[in-house]
């Protein structure tokens, strides 16, 4: 059978492994998982609640309206319900967008190593991928790329804290960057890891508000799977202007999102508790793990986000990462973004201090 | 903002109305849906036991792979794995199909009153629609449409039987059309309420087994929003050649279906007494619904579905609907198929009663 001739371009994603098919594989009886940036206290008391008394109502369809959670994020970000679509996680917005403003003749601009998703949307769309030299977000040389190829470029990712690296732009540096492109070209702030960043330096804070108001070109990403312990249920969301957000509906499949995941997400902004105890724990954590790679001469950015970036220089990341597996540990190998280093969300102190042990052992062994 | 051309001639799909914003509206008190076919007896128990134990897993991403459902399915078809995709529904399933084969140059071909979302999904691609003149499945005017459109009609839905009016082709009457279609064109077995037509009458039933292995060129769509009380979760699947699966792979985000959705349908496929109990209280209470319409001197067609469709000569869908709504009975008014018709979701005894009573004094009165 003959297919739309784009498909010829698309390779399949491979997924990470699962923990229960890596403990079958590897005979481990305790899995710890590391690799997702899951949150490691679970699911918000709130949400379990939420989830427990809606089960009997998983026969009915969604409220396709979403017109509760979208309520509850507006008055959260002090926009307007017509400011936001909601997602199967925020992934399904960054879909909408490619879509709605990539095609075979113009093209996108991001960092040299970011969210993964970005560009295998855009190849979708046939659409050129631009990208710093630098790994991580070089202003300068966005600024630079973008000059070059003004009239070609339509979207600009800015991913921020940035996946799978750490590192995060200054908030008057990113609004510096943004009036300087043009209005038809939709600058994406990408802000999964934001709630992270912001926690430990206002600096990095980013107010959709303040981005939607003053740039009608500016798409804002917030998602359920990191902070708030969601990341089973698909849920995520894109606030910008109202424009933006009707282009976007035009995509959206009814029904997008699961009833169960909606009633979750709402009760979750309610669960300030579980927010500020994963907030505490991540950057208390985050020390020891700094400490750590001080000790063994590891290499790392600093992280604003619920992971570390390990790099190696004469080890091999894929062998430190197999190793880690036959004792259970799942981290991110990031040899797939062409880089000799992993990936380790930081865990519960329990689950950490299995990892320092683990990985102390492997690394001076290997 | 500019935004892809296409995107001009799209429009926005308008959700149904949720039943607390209906009771909220009409100040009613007690809402009785029978508007969008879910199983009237909610969840099935076996699926509930699911969901409840893994609400606390909600954090975790869902095994993207989907192994354990793929497994169950491929062994309740006895097909392989390889031939099954999971969608957000089935819905996401026939977007797939439409993208990996229709575009600006080809066409469709479907029934003349049928499944909303092929016409919707299929725009997205500026792909032209043909229909038969016939609301129904007709398959003789279906061969001649494909004969006279032979090289521009890609893909061919049969939905069986059909939504939102309720006939279903004989299984060896659809073999034989099959047979008579190029193997290039994908022909789409939409088969969301199947199980409703092979309980009434096994003409009616289709194996995906016999499908795929005879004929390259079919997919079978499967749904858990209705048979199995999953409408609220988003899943459904596909069933096609290893071929056609892998070009729908391309096309699919990763982590498409949450990972609650993916336990509870595991679930609900053993729950066989919930299944036999829904079959067959809707084709006795079905009986009900036919012996009100002879009553009232209402026409439809025979249902093999867990819906039925009256049509009106004099009386206005719209006004009866609006009446009903004010009783907090909703059902599906297909006026926006350009019918003067209604659609009614076969309930509960009791929600049954309640919709012939109060219908009935609003039908006498309107």
């Amino acid at each position: 059978m003959k297919f739309n001739e784009f498909l010829d371009n698309l390779s399949t994603y491979e997924p990470g492994k699962d923990i229960e098919v890596v403990a079958k594989e590897y005979g481990v009886k305790e899995i710890i998982k590391l690799a997702s940036n899951e949150n490691p206290f679970g699911v918000p008391s709130k949400a379990i609640k939420a989830l427990e008394e809606n089960v009997f109502k998983a026969n009915l369809y969604p409220d396709d309206s979403m017109v509760e959670l979208k309520s509850k994020l507006a008055q959260k970000y002090s926009v307007l319900n017509e400011n936001i679509i909601i997602g199967a996680g925020s992934d399904q917005v960054i879909e909408f967008a490619i879509h709605s403003k990539l095609n075979s003749k113009n093209a996108f601009l991001q960092a040299g190593v970011t969210f993964a998703m970005y560009e295998i949307y855009a190849k979708q769309c046939g659409s050129k991928c631009y990208k710093t030299q630098s790994i991580t977000h070089d202003l300068d040389e966005f600024k630079a790329l973008y000059e070059s190829h003004r009239d070609e470029i339509k979207i600009i990712f800015l991913c921020l804290p940035n996946n799978p690296l750490g590192e995060c732009l200054d908030k008057d540096l990113v609004l510096e960057f943004i009036r300087g492109v043009d209005k038809d070209c939709l600058i994406i702030i990408d802000a999964a890891y934001n709630e992270f960043a912001s926690f430990k330096d206002s600096k990095k804070h980013l107010e959709p508000k303040d981005l939607i108001k003053s740039y009608e070109n500016v798409l804002y990403l917030g998602t359920f799977s990191k902070l708030y312990g969601l990341g089973g249920l698909r849920i995520g969301y894109g606030i910008a202007s109202k424009e933006i957000i009707s282009a976007f509906y035009k995509l959206r499949a009814p029904f997008n999102v699961s009833n169960l995941a909606l009633k979750a997400a709402v009760a979750a902004l309610d669960d300030d508790e579980f927010s500020k105890k994963t907030l505490e724990n991540n950057f208390s954590q985050m020390e020891l793990f700094k400490d750590f790679a001080k000790k063994y001469d590891i290499k790392f950015i600093e992280s604003y986000t619920n992971f570390i970036t390990y790099f190696f220089d004469e080890k091999n990341s894929s062998v430190l990462c197999e190793e880690l597996l036959k004792k259970g540990i799942i981290v991110r190998n990031l040899k797939s973004y062409g880089l000799n280093a992993m990936r380790i969300t930081i865990g519960t102190p329990y689950q950490n201090e299995r990892f320092f042990v683990e990985f102390g052992g492997i690394y001076s062994m290997v």
